[in-house]
C-alpha cells in the first residue's frame, strides 16, 4: 500500500468516528466491529494531499472519517469539480480499480482529513475473518450506487439553480467548507452565474419575508 | 413477484442470451453456468410496458437479454430521459429496492424485450446454491457503478454536442432505436437544438471531407 496518509497520533479520534459509522450497520455484532476497528488502517492527511492523479490506476478506497476529498478532472486545462465527499461517505474509484485502467480523475483532500485506507488485499483478509462482510459491503456497494444515481439524475433532470437549492437544503455544510468557484463547477456553471444564483435567491427570501 | 411479463415462447432464444452474458464471467464453471440459466426467470414484454412507476417500490431487477428499457422522470409535465438500457445491461433501481421508499423514475420497454426477472428471494436462493455469486455480484455491482459514475461525470463535464458525439461513438445503435426527442432529452437540450447540432456535425464531416 502506498504510503500518502500519516499514522494519526490520536489513534482514539479516527476510531470513535470509525466505531460511529459501523453502528449503522446493526446486523454486525460487538465482536465483529472491534475485529474490523481492529484490523482497519486509519491515516491523516494533510490539506491539499493528492489521494489520486488523473493517469494513476486506482489501488485504495477510502471511508471519510472526518474532513473532505474532491473529485475532480481537468478538461481543456480548467478543473471540473464532481464530487466532494464528506463524513461517513465512502471514496471509490471503481472504473479505474476493476479494470485497472488509468484513472480520468483527481481525488483531493480539500481539507486535514483523517481517513480510513484499504485495498483489495485488506479487503479479502477481513472477509475471510467475517464472511458475511461481503453481503453486507455488496448492500452498501448498492445503496451507495443508487444514491450517485440519484445524483446524476437529478444533475439531468434540473436546473443550475435548483441544483445549488438541494446542496442548500441538503449538504449546507459544504458550501461554507468549499470555495465558490469548486460549488459553480459542480453544479455546472461559471462562478459569476453561481453569484447571480445566490444573489436571486436572497432577493426571493427576502421578498417572502415581506410578503408572507 | 408481479407478472406484468410473459412467458417467452422460445425459451432457447432468452436462454442462449443469457448464456452467452455469463460466458463473460470465467471463473463461473459450466455447471454453475447452466444452473443459473434453469433457476433465472427469462420474460418476454410488449413493446410499452411499464416495468416500474413513479411512486411504486421496486422489488425486481432486470438484465436485458434483448430490446431497450429506458429510465425516466416527469418534471413540470414533461417527460425526462435519464437512461437507455440495452442488451446486456442490469437494471436496478437501488434507492428505491434498498430503502423502501417509492421510485422518482419511469422503467418502459421502448422495444418488445426479453428480460431476466429476479428479486431478493431469488438472488438468496441462487447465492445458497453458489455461495460465490455473492462475490462476482458485487464485483459486478462495482463495476456497473463505475460505468454509472463515468457517465455522469461525462454529463457534467462536456457540452451537449460532446455528449451527442459520445453516444455515435460509442453507442451508435441506439441513435436509430430511439426516438430524437427522448435522445435531445438524455443529453440536456430541448429537440430543435439536437437537430442544430446535428446539422453542424454533418456540415464539419462534408467540410473535413472536402479539406482531408
Amino acid at each position: 500500500m502506498k504510503e500518502k496518509g500519516n499514522k494519526i497520533r490520536n489513534k482514539q479520534e479516527g476510531t470513535n468516528e470509525l466505531l460511529n459509522f459501523l453502528k449503522g450497520f446493526p446486523m454486525l455484532t460487538e465482536e465483529e466491529m472491534q475485529l474490523i476497528v481492529e484490523d482497519t488502517s486509519i491515516q491523516s492527511f494533510k490539506k491539499g494531499t493528492i489521494l489520486l492523479h488523473e493517469g494513476q490506476i486506482a489501488t485504495e478506497c477510502y471511508l471519510v472519517l472526518k474532513g473532505c476529498v474532491r473529485e475532480y478532472y481537468i478538461v481543456d486545462g480548467e478543473e471540473k469539480s464532481t464530487a466532494f465527499y464528506t463524513e461517513g461517505q465512502p471514496v471509490a474509484s471503481f472504473t479505474s480499480a476493476s479494470t485497472h485502467t488509468p484513472s480520468k480523475h483527481y481525488l483531493e483532500c480539500t481539507e486535514e482529513c483523517i481517513l480510513t485506507v484499504s485495498d483489495q488485499d485488506l479487503e479479502k483478509e477481513m472477509i475471510a475473518k467475517i464472511p458475511r462482510l461481503e453481503s453486507i459491503i455488496r448492500k452498501e456497494v448498492e445503496k451507495n450506487s443508487g444514491k450517485e444515481r440519484d445524483d446524476f439524475t437529478r444533475f439531468i433532470t434540473s436546473s443550475p439553480e435548483d441544483r445549488y437549492l438541494f446542496l442548500l437544503e441538503n449538504r449546507p455544510a459544504l458550501l461554507s467548507r468549499i470555495p465558490q468557484h469548486q460549488i459553480a463547477s459542480y453544479i455546472g456553471v461559471k462562478p459569476e452565474s453561481l453569484s447571480r444564483i445566490r444573489k436571486r435567491m436572497v432577493e426571493k427570501m427576502k421578498k417572502n419575508q415581506s410578503n408572507p
